[in-house]
């Protein structure tokens, strides 16, 4: 099974399509194959999950205890409204690391308020795809220290 | 293929049901069938969904691109607090109007925000059950001059 | 004498020379032919006032008692700030739609904010001259409804 | 020539036929009738002014100096939001008595807040007509301490 | 047993010794002197109550009721501040005025507010003692038309 | 010695004569009474002390060590702005309940802030009277579990 | 078919594994079992239905309307966000009372705040799975006094 | 015709009698006089309007558009509220450059916010009656460069 | 008669018992008699009051007038709230030292701020009982000063 | 020795280099040679210290106490933070303008504010190099007059 | 080497200079003689550091660890402002006790706030050179109990 | 020459030192060793800078223009502060990375607002000294696409 878990929040299923200017023109699915090169070359592997709804995002988080040593997340505009994630990311034992594509300290003021960074371990913003290759360097350097 | 999506967010099934001075005493059925007569007249027609389900809406929101040429969006509440919905709307290349049958800015100061409001055209709030038909025209409108 | 009164505040005198990819490149004695022209096809028609002074509004808004039957308002920038306008149209037993040529709730804050929404029946924003167009309807229904 | 001023803002003109629960039954011409003669009562008289142009209320004011000795000023909805009538006081040298038939500070939080208040010798809200009754009498004990 | 009460609440019994410039040279006593004379030309007298205890103006105001057909109350500093006050008002069916010495709504920010207006018949602030006699005669003429 | 102190704050004293939409018909001495018969079924019985004084509530809590084994505590109007009282219970060893009559959430916004919730064990507001026999089957629960 | 409904929002299918310090150490089973013993023993019933998902809420009270005489909802994180579930609770005639495990007004300033308390009984909150209890006694006393 | 435009807003009618420590003993005759002489010193010269009425002035902006190629505008005490002054010089294209007499940053809060400066080229404050010569010093050089 | 008065507030007669990680492990006795030790060895002696009543801390202070020529004065809880302590100690001509036993700057955010600090000379906080030490130390100073 | 000082702080020593639409494309040399050649025609001559350091702004205008008659200070961004670049203006005795080349009203909302303008005599800001020659002929005013 | 370190920020070296009525007429020199005679008289001395630099603060506040027993800080304007002065102090292990010559609390609003009070020990604010000497005791009192 | 600076704002030359449970135990040169083995194996290297100067930050980011291809910014306290750091990056053309040691979002709200992220490309927050490592692979990767 593999190590960690990707997990991706709502709108991000529309990469390469959405606001390219802000996104990038690259797909959810290229993005992930990239990441999967670099998580093999480091000899890990990860699960995917994407979903517009915030209840799955929430079953998933809960079903990560136990089966994933870390989670890469980025939240999408859930991130600065849902106080049921951050309670979610509390209720379990896995790390989180929380990624965004876009700099969201840079852009509308209601998105530099992140209602789950109190509970993860980080936060990486503003590198594109990048940020999501960052998170699971930084996924697997918290847990090889832990 | 119908031109147009009518697309109605949270309790807006409970119409006809839910504050009958606030929302009027008829039924959502009853409300989309009047609107169909509006929008046959003028030579066009419309699908319907309805859903309490926020990852629903941004789903149909998502599907969308390519199969309608406009949007009539009533957000219900989640008008006031999705930044998810307004980075769905944001995503895809579809016109879309916000409806709401009441006045929402005649209400509790939290009904005074939309934050859908800066990725649509335009806003019409507070006629009942004519504020659909008022968002039909105003699509087809919208399209025609397209 | 017609039945509507078509009410226009500060500066929409400058249509078709202010801001045109904001307001649209047509003057308000064209918007309000085409708006005559719909007004005739569904057998009506309406009075005009447009001034840059409150007090002229505020006075046209006391006089509009038992002469109309509806107004559609325009209050532009008034809308945001005037106390004194919204109590005027509390001080007439005359329905009122507000319109604004943009969508308000997608510019600057402090044009999110309408003091006069409360004691109108409902608001149409972000429809260029179109917005006027849907009004008269609205007006019209809403007097035979009544 | 009349000692005082009963100077009217905005929608005064409208009392009787507006909000009768608010405002009371009376026109604005029957409540300078009884006022007059309680002035006469005490040995004075008074001017009566009432615009609906905030232009011309601090027109008024303006020419008010050498005038009158007193005046009591209804300033309206204008109260709230005016810095213009505010320095139109603050540039005279005739006391000014704030006079409101409604108790502003039991209303919406908008009305609690009056911007001329720091340029009056005080205030006197919420007892219909009598609150000007009670403003002539202030300003005369006034005038004849100064 | 008189018709009134004049309730006078924290450090007012410091007047006369307390910033002259704010509130007047006379004391209480002799303020309560001049307001009797005047309520006796008007045919009624009132008792006094000072209190700089909050409790003692709660439980006075509780025993007004069905002994008093007004009260002229000075709430002081609590007048800012006190929820019970507001709500010791709202427990009886005796009409009160609210009366201050300096016009509050010139002074610090946190004087312009008053949490108990919204439970009194008006407000009265800015003309020293002669404020009381003002609120007496309110409360008469209050009282006459109920 | 009862094992429970039922405390209450200003205006309480008025209850069934105070507002009977808000707080019921009921007077206090009849709430006390119900809740008697309900703690002797229980086994237990309370004191019972009300004051519109904040120093004799305060008072009553520091004496209350040592002799209570909890405190249903409503404090009235004193909730939303007593840091006294929030220190007094800080200041003893004994749990306190907050009770409220009425669903303070629901009703003007300075009454959803608690002062005194931070130090309390818990919160019940919205009942009428079980509000109290729900709180005092707490402080047993409570007072059991330790 | 049982009388109540018991209702519970967000991770609260992680109670027992999620920060026991905040909500104790029993699962949700363990609870619902407890809570049944105490229905029961006044001779009632109750449903149980959790969700992470806003959406499945909102379906479950619109479908509470005829089947249930009241229900215990603790809607968890969302309790502090959701303006859908407040109008899914003010769309149905069914008595609904708010519970939390934890003090809510003793946690995160974000945590004070309750959207659907205005358009529910009351609150019961901070007294861990005895709040639950105190719910259904509570509910079942509004429904055999209404 | 002249190339510039002095234009005055409320109260600046009364310069000389106004609170002349705050706004210097020199009327506006004076200071426009004062102004002239500057102006013809460097080859050119200027209208003046001065309005106590916000309308007017807004017509006089309108009607500044093919006349002059800059306008010196002091608003008065509309500097800080008005949003119609701010679009009417949005809707013409002749530079603004934007005056008071007094330092508005030292001065009350609200009176540190302006609400036309966004649309104007720049602020000049504080320096009496130069800040007018300034003013057109500054016009001057705006218009030589364009 | 002693030359300085020690003023506590509510809650400091529980010193010694209450939150001794805050407060230390000293009575309020045993502070008072070790600031009698110091005072006496600086030629001076104290009265002490502590009442947990506003109204006894008001009455304290007026009172004081003529009586000391200094008063120390930890108004505890009541320093964050209180507008009557502020204008009891404006009407008086006896200077007041602010003391806190802890450092309030570094408590919650509403202990940050002092009411009473605009009429005081200064204050000192945190240092625990030395707090009453440096403040009899600050006013035997100011006292010698003046 | 010259009579003036040109002060400017951080991040003006980029200018040509920096945000070239927002500050121009002309270095800080090329400006103050052009403020040079204006000064010396009015008979005067000035010292120019540019620093990014905060203390050194402070000790340059320490030092400028007896050297200088008037200073002409952009304060860069220290201008909407430094309380201490406004203490070092108000703790010398020598007027200050405020300069900036941007109009700093119509930019990002922090930069509204200035922190030294209540120490200044005045402030011009928008009209690039300009601003600095306007200065110059304000402080040459001030001083003739002073 | 002296027991504890003197510390002063900003234009305090304009002591004696600047706004005498504020700061008193003595130089900072004076005070700091003063204040060795008082810290002699108690067997101790300290060194004196005066800068407007905030990084020579910090400088200094690193190397005081392991040198002094204790540190008097007065940060001038950077106590309002500088986290950076914050994170400084909560670096080294050296109590710090913050000083204020004047009652910062009785001052404008943004001196009310202490960026560094919640990392010294305490507080004392507004005796004049009092303030140091008091400070001094407060420090040797501290490090004699550690 | 190396390619890319490390810099480093206030306090952080106390790493080691410094709040270990925040900051970690390793000193800034052992965290800068580390980052070099990790840029050499990357087949680059850079300079270190590190300042408790605001000043000497800005003159660090000047000079930086044309002398390296990235820099790694740390800016301490003054990320929370700073305009004239903003300033300073933004008039220069070199890519920065925010970097910071822990979670800045889950501390104390200042420090949730970055005034430097309008200006960089991205932050990577919260991960001890891989922050920086991580900070210098998006550095090189952003420097590659370019």
């Amino acid at each position: 099974m593999p190590d960690l878990l990707l997990l991706n929040g709502p709108n991000l299923n529309r990469l390469g399509h959405r606001e390219p200017d802000v996104y990038g023109s690259r797909t959810l699915a290229e993005i992930e194959a990239a990441c999967r090169d670099h998580a093999k070359s480091r000899g890990t592997d990860f699960d995917c999950v994407q979903s517009n709804h915030e209840g799955v995002l929430i079953d998933t988080l809960h079903q990560a205890e136990g089966r994933y040593k870390g989670i890469a997340f980025n939240a999408g505009a859930l991130t600065h409204t849902s106080v049921a994630l951050r309670d979610a990311i509390g209720s379990i034992n896995v790390p989180v690391v929380e990624v965004h594509l876009s700099n969201i300290h840079a852009r509308e003021p209601f998105r530099h308020q992140s209602m789950i960074a109190p509970v993860t371990i980080g936060q990486i913003a503003g590198f594109g795809e990048l940020s999501y290759i960052l998170a699971i360097d930084a996924l697997l350097s918290f847990v090889e220290k832990s």
